[in-house]
């Protein structure tokens, strides 16, 4: 039982909250049972697992969580990296919110059978936060980072204004959707280099924009519609 | 100029951080440049407004932000609310989480007319979390509360399982489009009220589930489909 806070397991996983601790390591951490689960169930191997009352003090346990109320268990698991590809998958740039990342990790979990793409200035799939909100498909369907040319088939920009409804638009197969920041969009550079471009029709007394997650989630429903994946 | 954390209204704002508070005074908080001229957009005055430099020394808003970073200005607005109605609205039944209910009501403002209703068991959407969420659609489409039986026109219930696909199910107008928690989804009591359900398809070897925002998203780009709203 690991009573003393200097314990270097303890040590090691508040390290793991530090963005370039993760990537040196390659390794990840799961808060909670449920994502212990979802690692596990995806085949990983813990490098290390603590359980409050069994390994370690609770009080202690709490104090490397990331979560306001603690946790119960803490496991840590090797980060697993995809490698671009599936008939529909998607390509983020610049999508710098790691709750937006891990939300479009499970929706594309979900509805796509390839990977979510990491290209420039993306939020680090792996941190605390997007792990959550993938709600452990981070685990099950681990993202692929690339850039922009090494996408296979069709490049299909979503953009707020200026190109067709998606309803009007099949790319055909493979597709890759391709979505930039929440405010800046794509860069003009990556854009002339989509296959096509389509929207997510919006009202017009709405707001300027949708959440790139959900732009995202409305499109990969579409192109499951258009296939009539039902 | 504001130099002490013991002025009436730093401690105004801060109380506000609680919800019980902000129900009592009908008030909500809007931290941010941007949320602040969404809360003005729509017509709301502030009850008081603190921009740092001005009227109090930075380091004191900070102390009364929620935002870790800390924050230029602080409006106190009243809370708008919305009646049921619109040819497409939301209806949620427990769904705790603020930030879902947040994007949800930014969601709603892009696709549909009517508001999001909130049954019981919802966040509140005034919490400095949700208003953040909404990115100000909050203040632009109130949301609504009432209960089921309250509602007008057809009732929806979006389902995980065992209904026909979105794309299959062309519910007429007006319509009320229903969600549950994530877990535990729309009590019987209230899906068997409902005039018809229907799911967004997901993969076999998918997570159990989408996020309630990512499917209410999803359903109401497919409403808009069917009525052609391009």
């Amino acid at each position: 039982m690991i009573t003393s806070k200097d314990n270097p397991g303890l040590k090691a996983i508040k390290r793991l909250h530090d963005k370039r601790h993760r990537e040196r390591a390659g390794l990840c951490v799961a808060e909670g049972e449920d994502l212990v689960e979802a690692a596990r169930a995806a085949g990983l191997e813990p490098e290390l697992m603590l359980v409050a009352g069994e390994d370690v003090e609770p009080r202690l346990l709490d104090g490397v969580s990331t979560l306001g109320s603690g946790t119960r268990v803490i496991g840590v698991f090797p980060q697993m990296w995809s490698e671009p590809g599936g008939d529909v998958s998607v390509y983020l740039h610049g999508v710098a919110d790691p709750g937006n990342v891990g939300t479009l990790i499970r929706s594309a979990h979900a509805l796509a059978d390839g990977p979510v793409v990491l290209g420039p200035g993306c939020a680090d799939p792996w941190s605390p936060k997007a792990i959550r909100a993938s709600m452990g498909s981070v685990f099950a369907r681990p993202p692929a980072r690339a850039s922009f040319d090494e996408l296979h088939g069709a490049t299909l920009a979503l953009v707020p204004r200026d190109a067709p409804a998606l309803w009007e638009v099949d790319p055909g197969r493979p597709v890759v959707l391709c979505l930039g920041a929440e405010r800046s969009g794509l860069p003009d550079a990556v854009l002339e280099l989509c296959s096509g471009r389509a929207r997510v029709p919006v009202r017009p007394d709405g707001p300027d924009s949708l959440n790139v997650a959900m732009a995202a989630t409305a499109a990969l429903y579409e192109l499951n519609r258009m296939a009539g994946h039902a």
